[in-house]
């Protein structure tokens, strides 16, 4: 496990705003949006802006900070898709099944008998995810 | 998602030592052990001691240091294993995975090319978790 940090992952990318995101909340230390390979409706990522590439090389504050933001995020989620409950994956280099090499929590609503779909299930619309995205905030919002 | 904490869970026994567990870490706030229905060799455990259901009743301080000791295990367990990579599943209620109902984040260490296995696929062997436990608490000894 390298703990290399390539500052051109599409993470960082979407951090610098070079690549657009489905965003759905924002602070000074993480930030969430739409993952673009959805396993399931309402799948969301939730990432530190420290430049991590996975679990172990993050510093304390960065994961405290993220980890909140996941709970944060976690609810807004549950409550937009009226879930019943949550899937949340954290995965580091590709053996444990890591593609984008900065750090991130997956954070996917569950329905009772609704499998998750395979992460490479394909891209999806922009309008969809655009909807999700404004579903997510409102309870944001209306959390807030 | 109801939130309610049930005390006699298996997680809430195991901090009050009515059941025993292969214990690999403990500090004020969280324990690590070893899942005795592991999807991978080394499969651990970490968990807050305060009653937390899931990752949404949580309290952010039980998160915080919940995190920390992930990390802290998580780097223990890829040395031990000499893992390529580490796993991490935080499931919530059963639609979304969870069957103990106590906050917990799996950390499985991975292989390049061993899938793993079924969480339901057996009780792991009481000796082989007591030497997997061992290996992780010198990993955790050499690095502190």
């Amino acid at each position: 496990m390298t703990p290399t940090y390539d500052p051109d992952n599409i993470f960082a990318k979407i951090l610098r705003g070079e690549i657009p995101a489905h965003k759905v909340y924002e602070d000074a230390h993480t930030l969430a949006f739409m993952d673009v390979m959805p396993q399931g409706e309402g799948h969301t990522l939730v990432i530190p802006k420290a430049p991590s590439r996975g679990l172990l090389d993050a510093e304390p504050a960065t994961l405290a900070a993220l980890i909140a933001s996941v709970q944060w995020v976690g609810r807004a989620v549950r409550k937009a898709f009226e879930a019943d409950g949550l899937t949340v994956f954290q995965f580091n280099e590709p053996a444990g099944g890591q593609t984008v090499f900065h750090l991130h929590f997956h954070v996917i609503p569950r329905r009772e008998g609704v499998p998750l779909k395979r992460h490479e299930g394909g891209m999806a619309d922009n309008a969809v995810l655009a909807e999700h995205a404004a579903r997510i905030r409102a309870a944001l919002d209306e959390a807030a």
